[in-house]
């Protein structure tokens, strides 16, 4: 049986290869655009676990396509993650990613900023290239798949930095499912193994199936994602820990814990949590992390990414897939995974 | 004879509607989520004169294409200039937008950032939708084409942020014009010509003709907004006038002023221009001012402007049109305009 990690790296590095080798310029005469070359191969150069487009190459394999159908689209999708991770660092004031100071730490939010644009632009550039492959309807089709994904994620982004802005604390369950169905869940596991179809040519039946497997597992991995920034090995992990706790970030963990405190607790921990992330002190950072301990609101929140994984593979199991039965088992196995990763 | 600024105000109607009313979402039931979309329609809801949209739309019909050919690549040229001047305004710093205060001083960087991704995600979306009218293989190249000119915008703005960033003054004519050429001419004049003549199915020999045009005219449209942002009648203009010298552009003017000063002018000049934008007096920016009068350096720039205009004008009229030809007399009117213009 395949393993998980190994196929993980497998692609991983073919769609590294086609990024840095073929799909970003590498040098210019003029310095400057030549200093802009290098910070849009700043993150693609950096260490990462290459889950989404494992999971569109292997999706694509699972319908009965080839890993080469999916290939160029994988790396869009990676190219995705690249500039938005940059944006991002910029909204959330992230000082570290992937174990580095992030982009506009390096080099300004000006030039940064503008950076995550020109990947985002070579990153639709990359994917109208599809059509020599797969011919230009079905580029089409998955640069309108593309499309859909983006947007949901803009707008999940949006709720969660809306939340902050606006001090909102009055918020349950079902709105950081909400938040987080279209912030994550979309662009991590939704997207990609639906885009991984499309390029092996799924039927619509087979799409809806995987777009309500990848919405499930997409939340269950963003738990996960929250609870490793509680309690993750910073090393594994890439990120600087408790940067939720400092950014503000309205978590299942947070809001949890908001409804289980008591009155008194909760009034200073939204003082504490609507702070500045450089007005936040060590003492009241622990603060947080001793009630996140009390209530054990880590434990909940697993529990309940485990339910959602769970849901997630009984969904996968009703799948017929028409390709490579190794391939669909991945997925599978992709799936316990997103929820007992360390990193 | 048509009238150059009808026209522009025609196409501009028409592309208006179909960003307001078709290519971008209008409400949504999560109060988070309907902010971002509001966000999203601001600044295509503010007054601008349209001119690439016109250009795009114009070309199509001289090249024998019809506007409905080019509508909708035309609106998503004006996509791509709403969001990318929401960025822009972030980079440099800037207050006022077309009369208004700037999106991110409206809502915060975070959100204005995020909605400007929203809105490029939006533009290629659009795009893709060519197909349905011209074919999936002629959507394809189009987006080809705008993927190659957003590339140029972002590597002329990293050259601007950068001699900006790094303090450089060691610049002559020529490196104006290859910033200017990437970061204006590309998406104000080349691009949008080459769009909608590729509409329009144009041959490869025409779409050269139209790269040495709008390169040459995108150069002059620059240097004559860059006269206006000194000298324009700031109600006019919609931007605040002077905002080139608090953010320290690097202009035609400034470049030639530079060239012209004595040694201690230009010294006190070059530790100006250096200073954030906050730190900069109205004393200092007088001072820039009167130096600009002194070495007539506006005068200067807005005679270049003329001859780039003029050179323009002679290769336009090389090009064997093949359509209508009162279109591609508006063209040659443009090109006057676009140096002549006092908005």
């Amino acid at each position: 049986m395949a393993d998980l990690k190994e196929e993980m790296k497998g692609v991983k590095a073919a769609v590294d290869e086609l990024i840095l080798g073929r799909l970003l310029p590498a040098s210019d005469p003029v310095p400057e655009v030549d200093l802009l070359y290098r910070m849009m191969r700043d993150y693609p150069s950096r260490q990462a676990k290459g889950m989404r487009p494992f999971l569109c190459v292997t999706t694509c394999k699972a319908v009965g396509g080839s890993r080469e159908d999916a290939l160029l689209t994988a790396a869009c999708i990676e190219l995705f993650q690249h500039w938005i991770l940059i944006h991002d660092d910029i909204e959330d004031g992230s000082e570290l990613r992937r174990g580095e100071p992030a982009l506009h730490v390096k080099y300004g939010v000006p030039l940064a900023l503008n950076a995550g644009d020109a990947l985002h632009a070579r990153m639709w550039g990359a994917l109208s290239m599809n059509g020599s492959r797969l011919g230009a309807d079905r580029a089409v089709r998955i640069m309108q798949e593309f499309s859909h994904m983006v947007n949901e994620t803009t707008e999940g982004q949006h709720m969660e930095l809306g939340w902050i802005a606006r001090q909102r604390w009055d918020l349950k369950e079902p709105d950081y499912f909400e938040m987080c169905t279209r912030k994550t869940s979309w662009y991590t596991v939704a997207g990609p193994c639906r885009l991984g179809a499309i390029a092996a040519g799924a039927q619509e039946g087979t799409l809806a199936k995987l777009t309500d497997f990848g919405l499930k597992l997409g939340v269950a991995f963003q738990i996960q994602d929250d609870a490793l920034n509680i309690h993750g090995d910073q090393k594994k992990y890439g990120k600087a820990t408790c940067d939720d706790i400092l950014e503000g970030k309205r978590s299942l963990i947070m809001l949890h814990l908001m409804g289980e405190a008591g009155q008194g607790e909760r009034e200073k921990l939204i003082s504490i949590m609507n702070k500045e992330r450089s007005a936040k002190t060590p003492e009241e950072v622990s603060y947080v992390l001793s009630l996140i301990e009390r209530h054990d609101a880590v434990g909940y929140a697993r529990k309940r990414a485990v339910e959602l994984m769970k849901e997630s593979l009984s969904i996968l199991g009703t799948v017929q897939w028409t390709g490579d039965a190794e391939a669909a088992a991945l997925l599978g196995q992709f799936s316990r995974f997103a929820v007992e990763r360390e990193w």
